[in-house]
C-alpha cells in the first residue's frame, strides 16, 4: 500500500487540472504579450483564470499578480513592499513561525538595513495581539503573519490581525499557502493587504503562484523585464499553469474538507488513544483540516519517517524546504517546546484523496515502529 | 490556414515533452526536497534533468541552476554577480540590443548605484570588439550580451567576447534563451561564466528555464527561502516543468535546424523578389535559423500585422514582452535604422512545425496586404 500524507509539501496534481491544461500547451500555446489571435486567446484565459482566483478570496481580478509560487509571492509581497516604502520607514513585524520564504527574506530585509521584529507564539502557536499592537512604532510599513501554519496547521485569527493593521495605518501581508481553499480568505472583511497564494498545494501544478495586492498599494517589483502583470511581474506568462490553477481552486470544495477534518479527528484520537507518550502540536479548535502534528516521545522524528517510508508511508519531519537541515523544526521551538522533543515531531497532513484505511495502515505501523525505535532508545528505557 | 510565425516569441509544447511531463503530475509528484520515496523520486528526476541541459552546453550538472524563466534567469545572473561582487566594482558593461530582462534589469541596477555601460551595434546587429575592449575598467565585474538576438537574430560572436572578458578577469554572462540548441553553447571554448536559458522557446513548457553558472563564480540568490538549488534559488522545484524542459533539449536535432534555415532563405530570397522596397534587418550569415525581420518600408508593422492575423497569420513587431509598447524596436534603433522605417518592421520566427506551405501562403497575402497599405500612405504615393 501506498500512503502519501506530506500534502503539506505538496500534492498530486487533480486529473481535472491536467485535463484543463493540456489544450494551453498544444493547441492555445500563444505567448499572451502577442497582438495576434494565438497571443489573444492565450490572454482571454489568462484574464478569465485571474477572475476565478480572485473570487475565491473576494478580491478584484486586476489585484492577482501571478507569480512562479508561494515563495516568489513572499519574496515579492515583502521585498516589494519595503523597497517601496522605506522613506517612510523601516521596521516590519513577522513571527517567529512563518515559513523560511518569508523569514529569510526577513533576514535579507535586516542585512539591507530594515528593522525585524519577531513575534512570539503561545503553545499552541498563537501570536499575541498585545504584543502586536505594541511592537508597532512609526517606523513599521508592514506587518507579515502566516495564516495557517505550514507545519503545526494553528490558523491565526488574521482578522483581527488585519483590524490592527488597519487601525494603524499599515500594510498586512498573510502567507495564505496551506490556508488557500480549505479556510476562508475574504480580503475585504480580513483588511488583508497582500495575500500569497500557490497551486501546488491544493492539487494545482507547481511552479505557478500568486499574490494579491490590494488596490492602491505602493509596491516595487522584483523581476524586472517584460510589462507583464500589470508591470509587477515581468516574464512569460505560464498559461498552462496558469490555467491548471484555476481550475484547482474551482474544484476545491467545502466537502473534501470536512471529510479531510473527520479523518484528521480520527486520526489523531486513534493515535493518542493507541500510543503512549504523544503529544499533538498547534491549536486542536483552530487547525487546518488536513494537518496532523505528533510529538512521539523519545525517539528521532527522521528514523520514524524513514520506517514508515519502508513501508510505502509518506510523511515529513517539518516542511520539505528545510528537510536537509539538521536543526529542530523553528516553529516547534517558537512554541516552547524543548529542542530533545521537538526531534521526535512528525507531520501528516491529508488530501481529499486520503482514505481511512491508509490512516488505519499508517497508524498500524506507526505503532510498531515507535515501539521498536523506543525499544532502542536509552531514554525511554530510563 | 493557420500559420504560426512567432516562434520567437513562444513555441507549441512539443508532444513528447507533454508525454514526459504527465507521470510527473499525476505519479512522480512528490516535492523534490522531501525525504521520503515519492520525494526522492522526484528528486532523482530532477537531477537527471539537470544532467541532460548541462550536457547540452558542455557544463556540470552541478552548473545548472533550474528557474522559472529566461526572466528570472537575466535577473539573477545580473543582480545576483552585481550585489555579489558589488566590493571589487560597480561597473557592467551590456549593448544597446538585449532583450528587455536584461535592460531593465540594468536600469535597476543603475537606481542602485552601479554603473552601466551600453555598447553600440552595427547595421547588422553586431557589437564592436574594440569598443568592448576600451569599455572595459577597473570596475567592471561584469560583461552581458545577447548570444543572439531576439528581434533581429544576430548572434554574436560569443566565444571572443568570452575570451576578452576572460583576459581581462570579468565575468561573462549571455542572454542564450533564443539560441539554445539552435547554435552551439559551449560554455568552456567560449568561456561563458553564466547563461540564460528558458524553456519555452524550443518546444517546451512555459514557466521554466535554467542559469549556467560556471563553477567558483561568486552570486547571490535573489530569491529567499528554501535551500533548494543549491541553495541559489528557493522555491518548491517544478519537476513536470524541469522534465519536459529537459525533453525539450534532448529532442531537438540538427536536421529541423537546417530545414527551419533553408525555409528561412526561401522566404528573404522570395519577400525580396517579389515585394518591392524591403529590407532585411540583421546579419544574412549569422543569423539564427528560424528568425526573419524585414522592413517594409512606408507602412506601419502593426496595421500589417493585423492583416496578417486576420488571414490566420501570427508575426510579430518585436518582442512580445514589449507589444504593448509603442515605441520602436530599440534593437532596430540601435542598428542605425531610422524610427520611421523602424516601425514598418515585422518579424517571422519559424519552428521545426512551419512548412513551405504556409510560407507560401503567408507571402501570398503578405504581397497583397502591403500593396493594400501602401496605397493607402501618403508616403508610397511620394
Amino acid at each position: 500500500m501506498k500512503c502519501y500524507l506530506d500534502n503539506g509539501a505538496t500534492t498530486k496534481v487533480d486529473q481535472e487540472v491536467v485535463k484543463a491544461m493540456l489544450p494551453y500547451m498544444e493547441e492555445t500555446y500563444g505567448n499572451a504579450s502577442s497582438l495576434h489571435k494565438f497571443g489573444q486567446d492565450a490572454k482571454a484565459t489568462l484574464e478569465e483564470s485571474r477572475e476565478t482566483i480572485a473570487k475565491a478570496i473576494k478580491a478584484q481580478p486586476e489585484e492577482i499578480i501571478f507569480t512562479s509560487g508561494g515563495t516568489e509571492s513572499d519574496n515579492l509581497a515583502l521585498k516589494g513592499i519595503a523597497f517601496a516604502n522605506k522613506d517612510k520607514g523601516r521596521h516590519i513585524i513577522t513571527t517567529k513561525i512563518e515559513h523560511h520564504a518569508v523569514t529569510k527574506t526577513c533576514k535579507f530585509l535586516e542585512n539591507d538595513g530594515f528593522k525585524v521584529t519577531y513575534l512570539d507564539v503561545d503553545k499552541e502557536g498563537f501570536i499575541d495581539l498585545d504584543q502586536l499592537k505594541k511592537a508597532i512604532t512609526k517606523e513599521t510599513i508592514l506587518v507579515s503573519v502566516i495564516h495557517a501554519n505550514n507545519e503545526v496547521g494553528t490558523i491565526q485569527d488574521i482578522e483581527k490581525i488585519g483590524k490592527i493593521c488597519k487601525d494603524h495605518n499599515i500594510y498586512f501581508h498573510t502567507d495564505a499557502v496551506q490556508s488557500f481553499t480549505k479556510t476562508i480568505i475574504d480580503v475585504e472583511k480580513q483588511n488583508i493587504t497582500l495575500a500569497s497564494l500557490s497551486a501546488h498545494k491544493i492539487h494545482g501544478p507547481k511552479g505557478i503562484g500568486a499574490l494579491y495586492i490590494k488596490k492602491g498599494t505602493k509596491i516595487k517589483k522584483i523581476m524586472d523585464g517584460g510589462s507583464q502583470e500589470n508591470k509587477l511581474r515581468a516574464g512569460t506568462e505560464n498559461i498552462p499553469g496558469i490555467v491548471g490553477f484555476a481550475k484547482a481552486v474551482e474544484i476545491a470544495n467545502q466537502e473534501n474538507f470536512k471529510n479531510m477534518q473527520m479523518l484528521r479527528d480520527y486520526f489523531i484520537e486513534k493515535v493518542e488513544k493507541e500510543i503512549p507518550e504523544t503529544n499533538l502540536n498547534g491549536s486542536k479548535k483552530q487547525r487546518l483540516c488536513n494537518n496532523i502534528n505528533i510529538t512521539f516521545k523519545y525517539i528521532e522524528g527522521e528514523a520514524l519517517l524513514i520506517k514508515l517510508d519502508d513501508k510505502g508511508i509518506a510523511v515529513s519531519t517539518g516542511s520539505a524546504c528545510s528537510s536537509k537541515e539538521l536543526r529542530p523544526s523553528h516553529v516547534l521551538i517558537a512554541m516552547g517546546i524543548p529542542p530533545s522533543v521537538a526531534h521526535g515531531s512528525i507531520r501528516f497532513t491529508l488530501s481529499k484523496y486520503t482514505t481511512k484505511e491508509e490512516l488505519d495502515y499508517t497508524i498500524n505501523y506507526l505503532k510498531e515502529a515507535v515501539k521498536e525505535l523506543r525499544d532502542m532508545s536509552p531514554l525511554w528505557r530510563k
